[in-house]
């Protein structure tokens, strides 16, 4: 039977947005429909943010064509925020939820935004406001504890692929050093789906740096020395959040500034600044002169029609156990996405919100080479499956040499 | 009757790639074969270089399975080069032909590229070598004189579009200035085709600044700050070739120095520094916070998977069509493409090579605003069909506000 708690279904969105956040609303939104004890469903714009300010939009008042065409758009539907509650903003949400009646809680987001859930949550049991507030998870750095990896990813990790698959084509044609800086404040996954895009023995990238392991600049231009030498040419993929030895980021140490969000996080994206830095230090170190950086920015998280056909079932399959978690189990949380087996089958299950809450998921040891510059065979196998399906394919003309006349 | 002059033919690529250049390859590879005079297709490896070097590939062993498979593929399939030849190289270039019985020289490139074949052709006159020398069109920059659209352009114009459809819900979502900085040194067709993203009224880019007029950064300053009052937020697209009145490309201007391409080019691409520094005189000049930006960079023109249907079929055509003039017609030039009517049709010409060669194509000024910030119905209406079929589409949430119960 399932819980009879009666009232109505509050959904939004935290954090930054990823391909397929919708998904994930919109599984909550059809499947609440589904149970007669709620009332409605709303959903609030900008996060928590919408649900001090009262804004609520009345999902029930969706058609099943819209939602489903939202739930195919990037970005957040419903808008996002970065606020990060404390007590004080908590009982603000608390009065309006109780005001509206609100008795489920769903809220889509990465790390900072499980916080988010974990504090609601508390603040809901000392006020004895009885509340389901579950946590969805969404993020393209692919960094929350318990999860083998999370929506958003996929779809995120197919871009950066096609991207440099893309890179290798236009660096083979015109040789040099190319960078490509990705999105990654402390997991470096997402710079290492770069590696998807290998499918010449000699393809890029053939030099990966993840935030898991220092950076140090003497060894990165032997790396770059070493490949430029043998290849004629140089591929990089960096991850935004590279750091020093001593912890500082990059990026920080070029700018000598930061600037901060609001979760006292620096500021890493929306600059092109670490290329810059990187493409300067191999002109002058090595003395090559083509040497090219792009940063991708938030093309990788909110690009139109790159969707992996897989993260976005899984997005969201999220979003509608999340509601029967609330609804049949009666319990709160966080839904964690789980692997039984390798090659490739995924579980959803209701973790401890504690388990996630501001905790950050690292690259294992094992999908790092010895080097600390590139991938392992384990982390392909792991990442590949959640590309999706049809993902397009390089092709080289294989036509053999004509034999020298003049310079033979 | 064809022309009977027998012999082999020559294909190369010169420039930065395009995601359809080697559709136009492949339509001469495959179209010369039906010519019983032609005895071989050589490819040479980074264009006029490869000639120079006499590293030539045999495309009459090519599978037309194969030539398919790389005609989908972005960037240059025979590689490319940046050389720029004189007299001397073009006498080095006419031994290497000679030697090799090549009677007629297909290159696929923008402006530089049809300066190389008004050279070689030049050359070849002057010493009496038969050769027919025809110049195919390519530049994402859609910058070539005699044509109404380059192969190239609607491909990349696309990947622009489909960008800033996502970064247009991105700056919804989480509200700031966004500037993304898009391929064009003196021509704004492709930064003005991020007009194309504009679904929903209050869509961005709602600021377009392309090298055609001059920039002016307090006018941009005041620009940012209308929008930003009006939307609380702003999207602006921006060549990476503005110059200020003087002439002085801002990148220049910023870096206080400059990097220069064997044909005497600034270097633009490659390089986050034209947004930083946009951003920054925003957050400084007025105080707000969230800026970000972007340089779409080499994605632009090399993303894997993105082509539009319409450009493929036309740089595949403008390589047949090459080889048709060649046999047929027994002239020299360049293929343009031509648009009769608006709404659409295209028919390809021969043009001379001088008409295009080294010369530099703008935006006409009915595509401009009278601001000079954005783009006109009239370059809407032209630059559409470019961009090929399915494009994908965002939607919003539509569903209504929830009346206020705290709030009133």
């Amino acid at each position: 039977m399932s819980n009879r708690l009666e009232g109505k279904v509050l959904v939004a969105q935290g954090g930054g947005p990823t391909p397929v956040i919708n998904q994930s609303v919109v599984g909550v939104a059809l499947e609440a429909r589904k149970f007669s004890q709620v009332t409605s469903i709303y959903g609030a714009l900008h996060g928590v943010r919408g649900i001090i300010d009262e804004n609520f939009i009345d999902l029930t008042r969706e058609t099943t064509h819209n939602l489903e065409q939202v739930a195919g758009t990037p970005s957040s539907g419903l808008l996002s925020t970065r606020d990060k509650p404390d007590e004080e903003y908590c009982q603000r949400m608390f009065k309006v939820m109780q005001a509206h009646d609100i008795r489920y809680f769903f809220y889509v987001g990465g790390n900072d935004s499980s916080d988010t859930v974990r504090i609601v949550n508390e603040q809901a049991k000392a006020a004895n406001y009885e509340l389901r507030a579950i946590h969805i998870p969404k993020t393209i750095d692919n960094d929350l504890e318990e999860n083998d990896h999370c929506p958003g990813f996929g779809s995120a990790a197919r871009f950066v692929a096609q991207a440099f698959t893309g890179v290798n084509l236009d660096n083979r044609a015109l040789k040099g050093v190319y960078i490509g800086v990705v999105m990654g404040r402390h997991a470096g996954f997402l710079t290492a789906a770069s590696a998807l895009a290998q499918k010449y023995v000699d393809d890029g990238p053939h030099l990966i740096y993840m935030p898991e392991r220092h950076f140090i600049i003497e060894n990165f231009l032997a790396d770059v020395d070493r490949v430029y030498q043998q290849h004629g040419l140089c591929t990089i993929a960096v991850s935004e959040g590279i750091s020093d030895p001593d912890g500082t980021p990059m990026i920080v140490k070029l700018l000598g500034k930061e600037e901060r969000d609001s979760h006292g996080n620096v500021q890493l994206s929306g600059t092109g600044a670490l290329g810059d830095l990187l493409s300067n230090s191999i002109r002058d170190g090595l003395g090559i002169k083509r040497v090219r950086s792009d940063t991708f920015g938030y093309l990788q998280r909110s690009f139109m029609g790159i969707q992996s056909d897989r993260d976005a079932r899984e997005a969201r399959e999220a979003g509608e156990k999340a509601v029967q978690f609330a609804m049949w189990d009666n319990c709160d949380g966080s839904v964690a996405i789980k692997r039984p087996v390798l090659d490739y089958s995924v579980d959803y299950q209701l973790v401890p919100i504690e388990n996630v809450a501001g905790k950050t998921r690292h690259m294992p040891d094992n999908f790092i080479n010895a080097e600390g510059n590139g991938v392992t065979q384990d982390f392909l196998s792991y990442c590949r499956p959640l590309l999706g399906s049809n993902l397009p394919e390089p092709h080289r003309l294989r036509a053999p040499m004509v034999p020298k006349i003049l310079h033979k």
